[in-house]
C-alpha cells in the first residue's frame, strides 16, 4: 500500500536535504520544538512549504495512505509485560494498518536516547513508554519530543496519559475470592517492599479482610523475592506457627507455584485445606501448576489497546484526558 | 568470530568518555554532522585517533546521516526465541548505534505484508527475520526487498544467510554429560514428532550412545507435548517398565522440570539414581528446579549477534557466505 505513495511523497528527508540540515532539526523546526534560531526555523519552513511537505501526521498518513506506526519502547527485556501490551496495541490499532515497533533500551540512558532518536529519524507517528513496573520511569526524557507519547505500565509525568492496571482493585478481587470460599485465616505472600505495587495490593488485602469483618493480623504480610523459592520458605515459616493460614494471596504466580508445591509436599491438600491466589495469570506457570492456578490478570493486552487508541487521538489532535488512568484487573478462577 | 574482537575494539563510547562528550555528540563529530564548534569537533576526532578508533564500514550510512536501523521481524509472539536473538543483536552493533525495531507477525500473510512494507517505508537499513521453530518460514515473502534480509532461528530460502543453533551438536552434549556421569540406560524424553528440532536430537542421540558402545532402543524416544505435563507423564510410563533408566534427556527445560518433580515425588534421587538434563536453558524454569537443571543452552544471544554482523556486511556491500549457518551450542552444568 505503501510502495507506489514513498516515491511521490516529499519526505521530512527531502526537507532537510533541500535546507541543508539533518532531519532531527528539520523535523524539530515544523514541529516548533527544539533550540534553533528564528531564522532557521522560518527557512526550514519555507523550504518545507515550497517543497509540498505536508507536516500534519495524520493528514500525512491519510493523504499519503502510509500505515500509522507506533513506536513502542521498554526497558522490560524479558518481554514478559512489554509482548502483551505490544499484541493488544497491535490488536487495537489493527484497523489502521498500524506497524508497531519495539526497540528495548536497558539501564543506559544515552544509548536509549540512541534509539529514540532513531525512531524519531524513522518518523513514527508516536511513541508508547512501557516497561517492567509503575512506580519507575524509563531511563530517558520523553516530554519534549516531536510526536505524542503515551506510558502504559510505566511511570510517566503528571501531565501524561499514563496507563496501569489497578493493583489494589485487583488485590481486592484476589481476597474477596479467598474470602467467599469460607477463608478465615488469610495471609499475604508478596514481593520486595521497595516496589509500589506490594504496598497498593498490601493495603487491598487488608482493607478487603477489615470490610469481612476478619482481622488484620501484623504478621499476616510476608515479604521476599519475586520466585517460586520464596514460597516454599514462607510456607516452611507459616507452618512453624500455631495458627496456620487456610488463604494464602500470593503477590505473583511464581510465589504461588512455589507455595503450591511446598504444600504438596507437606501432605496439605490445596484448594480443600488451602485455597491459593496467584498475580499475573502467567499462563505457563499457572497452568502447569498441579492444581492449575487462581490467579489475578492485569489485562495488559487491554491496557495496550487503550494506550494505543489513547495515542491515535493524540496524533490526530483530539482531546485525552490527562493522568493516570488505572485499568480493572479480572479474576482468572482455575483449580487451587 | 567476532567474539573477542568486540572487547579489544575501540568503541564510540571508549571516544565519547576521553573527550568528555555524550556518545551522539561524538558520533556526529566524527561523521561530520551535527552542529558544534569546530574545535569541539577537532578535539573530538583527535581523541579518537590517539586512541586507534577506526571509524568502521557504516560510515556510509552514518554520513547520509541516518543512523543503522534493522528491522527484526517474529512470528514468535511470546517472545521467549526473539528477545534473546533481539539483545544479541543490539549489542553486536551497538558500536554502530545501531537501532532494532521488533515487529510481530502472528499468522496472517496481508497483515505481515503491511508490517513489512511499514519497515521499508520507514528506511530501515536491512532485515533480520525470526521466529520460534526452524523448519517454518514467516508467513510473508522477503526475497525480493529492496534491502538485505538474513533469517534467524526461522527458516529461510537456500540462497540467503540462514543461522540456527546446531541442534544435533547441542543433543549430543546432552548425552556426552549422561554417559560421563556414569549413566548406562539413558531415554529421551521430547516434544512432538512435527519438529524437524526433535528429529536433529533424536538423530544425534541415537549416535551419541552408539559411539560410547550403549544400546540404543526402540522405545528409548517418547515423543509427547512440550509441557511440564508431559514430563510427569513419561516418568509414570517409564516406572511401570521393567528396566528403569538411570538418565533422562529431554527436548526442552519444562519437560526435564516435570521429570525432576516426578522423579521427586517418587523419591528418586536426582541426580544420585537418575541424572537429567534439559533443552533451553530457559532460566526462570531451569534455576527455579529442584534441584537446578543442567540444560543446554542454544546461545541465542550469539546467533543475534552473528546475525546482525551478517546484516551489517550485506549492508555493506560485502560478501556473505550463503546458506545455513548452524551455530554451537553450549553445556549449562547446574544440580540435575
Amino acid at each position: 500500500m505503501s510502495g507506489q505513495g514513498a516515491s511521490e511523497r516529499v519526505t521530512i528527508y527531502d526537507v532537510a536535504a533541500a535546507a541543508g540540515v539533518s532531519t532531527a532539526t528539520a523535523s524539530k523546526a515544523l514541529n516548533d520544538t527544539g533550540r534553533m534560531s528564528a531564522e532557521t526555523r522560518d527557512r526550514i519552513r519555507r523550504t518545507a512549504q515550497a517543497l509540498g511537505f505536508r507536516p500534519n501526521a495524520l493528514a500525512r498518513s491519510l493523504t499519503s495512505k502510509r500505515s500509522f506506526t507506533v513506536g513502542l519502547l521498554t526497558d522490560d527485556t524479558y518481554g514478559r509485560f512489554t509482548l502483551p501490551v505490544m499484541a493488544g496495541i497491535s490488536e487495537g490499532l489493527i484497523d489502521h494498518g498500524v506497524s508497531v515497533f519495539l526497540c528495548t533500551v536497558e539501564d543506559n540512558p544515552e544509548l536509549a536516547k540512541v534509539h529514540v532518536d532513531a525512531m524519531l529519524d524513522k518518523q513514527v507517528d508516536g511513541i508508547i513508554a512501557t516497561g517492567k513496573r509503575i512506580d519507575r520511569p524509563l531511563p530517558v526524557e520523553l516530554s519534549h519530543l516531536s510526536v505524542p507519547v503515551v506510558y502504559a505500565l510505566t511511570a510517566g509525568p503528571a501531565d501524561a496519559v499514563t496507563l496501569v492496571p489497578d493493583d489494589g482493585q485487583g488485590a481486592r478481587l484476589a481476597v474477596e475470592h479467598l474470602i467467599a470460599q469460607g477463608r478465615k485465616r488469610i495471609v499475604h505472600v508478596t514481593g520486595p517492599g521497595s516496589f509500589k505495587v506490594v504496598h497498593e495490593r498490601t493495603r487491598a488485602y487488608a482493607e478487603a479482610l477489615e470490610a469481612a469483618g476478619l482481622p488484620v493480623r501484623e504478621d499476616g504480610v510476608m515479604r521476599g523475592a519475586w520466585a517460586e523459592r520464596w514460597g516454599h520458605e514462607a510456607v516452611a515459616a507459616l507452618w512453624e506457627r500455631a495458627d496456620r493460614p487456610d488463604g494464602i494471596f500470593c503477590g505473583n504466580d511464581q510465589i504461588a507455584r512455589g507455595v503450591v508445591d511446598a504444600l504438596r509436599e507437606r501432605n496439605v491438600d490445596v484448594p480443600r485445606d488451602v485455597s491459593v491466589v496467584g498475580f499475573d495469570n502467567w499462563e505457563i506457570v499457572a497452568e502447569q501448576t498441579r492444581p492449575p492456578l487462581t490467579t489475578i490478570d492485569m489485562n495488559l493486552k487491554e491496557l495496550g489497546r487503550q494506550a494505543g487508541h489513547a495515542l491515535l487521538r493524540l496524533v490526530n489532535g483530539e482531546a485525552v484526558e490527562k493522568g493516570l488512568w488505572k485499568l480493572p484487573c479480572a479474576l482468572v478462577v482455575r483449580g487451587s
